[in-house]
């Protein structure tokens, strides 16, 4: 099977899954234009989880394009189900983030919220460990170029990702504003931490 | 015409597809945030419903790249129009799925929209038919290199798909969480059957 | 300007407002689900209403992959724009289908909502005239390899085409089911009619 | 980081982002098929806003596609989130167009849309000047072909959008209905004029 066609169905159901989070923002009710303002601000939750979660679902999309040059051009069935299996999690990103938005704007349902997103999160997390784990163990799919030393260094990345965000959802049980922006932190943190940029240079130029 | 803008088309089509399916999922109303925990855990057969139309959606996008490598370069008009009326029932699932999940949550109309899902999945299994046996029957549009047995095997399980979606019919007429499961099972057993993975191996390198 | 960049952008919109027709079906309602049956049997003329707009823009894209692939690989901006005016109207057509089926499934408001997408779809066709027209007047844009007899031939096909859609608004006056009627022998007709296949065949391999 | 991939996720996204839009035109609600004619003439800023934000989402588009191509094919992950910011502001268009189409055809709240779906362009903007001053100052991704006087003519013209859509929101607080003008007059001056025309030469055949 083609790694190649993988990556762009991968490609096409990030580039919707980011673009659909704007139809998670509820749209002013018939009667709430007279004071349309007020309902505007009264979503900045809302506008704010959109903000974090495309950023994550960016991250997201430039650690999957990452890995996949350290793969070789030819994968099997079982690495092409991991991958539909951490796209399900990805593409349902739009659902758990509505629901946070919507629940942080109305001061209702905030702790269940921000748990239910965390643990979308934390799903996502095992479903990349999974997907890398497979790939990397034995070298099955890694292409020889790629060194033993950052193999490990990006192991030891992918493991703990389900970690950080099991933490999310301890912060999420505690106050859903925290969690929030726990998450944004955790997006800059997997954006520019030296440790990923450094696994990132096996197969890439060096970058500024 | 050529085959290679079809797939194009046809990838982005089950890209947006599978996106499309959260969509599908209602979201908690106004005054529902108030037990929002509750809403979320009633919402599970509509979770349920997406994890199923996702890895169905998966698998019989595995099985389009695999049939299509089969085919020759340049297709007619014909085929294109039999993959149109193909996507046109992938395209449709996110709509039976959303109310199948809605009615098992709410546990109204439950049968009917079991049926419903069913018979949308019958149809879908029709045009697979359809569009395999236009194209293999005489060999039609099949490379040469594609072995005659594997032909015969593809066509057994592709004429085969119709009756066993329609058992899922009778299963759903039965009982609708029956039928949940039934579709479960069929996507797991149309995701590894050892059929389906020899009549690939005409035109793909052996699997792990 | 290059035409494949184009293109690509053009499969996208086809691929996504052909996908996207299917959320224009509505749900039932909270309280629908106890007779969800009549609920679903109700909305047949939304589920025509996709059937036969998802065909016409399938046709449509078959017949934007014929045309391009008779201009030349670099295009000006006009003739981009002229393309997006084009695009503009195909990923309308979600609204005007939505609106059709829930009329005609409501009984109410059926005339209008027939002569809305009658009218959307006569503006589509003025669109491909003055996408054909601009590239081909002078043969601005056209390859030197398609005969001057299929040029005429398709301009010809293309100036007729709001004609006819125009017509479709006569008959959404009358009768809104004609309407419907109509339009599906018209995407029939646009399908299979000998004069657009033998004007295809320029720069294209014979077909079964 | 590899320029082209960013470009095709990009793609995908001004595609998706363009046929969203027709989400947010609010279908009439049940009671209100009656009177359907006067329900959709009544959508009328809706359809206006539609047309205007797709067109200017064209025009981005063109705008994206052209400066692209003085960049040199590896990228940097700086310039990768700039460019996710840019998508982050094209991807959320759709919001503020339905509101500001809904808000016009309903006659309330037409100050505050204005202002914000002005805002939201201004922001845009921004991340347009933020992606060509990162990229050009110093040349940094620029390519060597690209003339030094374009370079300048290019700067000036994204420093000043901002500038141009600051003066929208001015215009918003004054009238919704010339603010919504102003914008198709900034879309309408942005796809013609002379300026970026003769800046986009610098790696494009001359045009027509």
């Amino acid at each position: 099977m083609s790694k190649a066609r993988i990556e762009t169905l991968s490609d096409g159901i990030f580039a919707i899954a980011v673009t659909l989070l704007v139809v998670t923002i509820s749209l002013p009710g018939v009667g709430e234009y007279t004071n349309l303002a007020h309902q505007l601000l009264k979503r900045w939750p809302s506008f704010a989880a959109y903000v974090i979660t495309f950023a994550v679902i960016g991250v997201m999309w430039l650690n999957h394009h990452s890995i996949f040059a350290h793969f070789e051009d030819v994968v099997d069935r079982t690495f092409f189900y991991l991958n539909m299996l951490l796209m399900m999690t990805i593409a349902f990103l739009p659902y758990p983030t509505g629901v946070f938005g919507e629940a942080l704007g109305n001061g209702e349902g905030t702790r269940t919220a921000a748990v239910f997103y965390s643990a979308t999160m934390t799903v996502n997390a095992v479903a990349w460990s999974a997907l890398w784990l497979y790939a990397s163990v034995g070298r099955r799919l890694l292409v020889p170029a790629f060194p033993e030393s950052e193999r490990r260094l990006s192991t030891t990345l992918f493991v703990s990702g389900p970690g950080a965000y099991a933490v999310s959802v301890l912060v999420a049980v505690v106050n859903a504003y925290a969690c929030l922006a726990f998450h944004a932190l955790l997006a800059v943190y997997y954006a520019f931490d030296p440790l990923s940029r450094r696994a990132a240079h096996g197969a890439q130029p060096p970058e500024g």
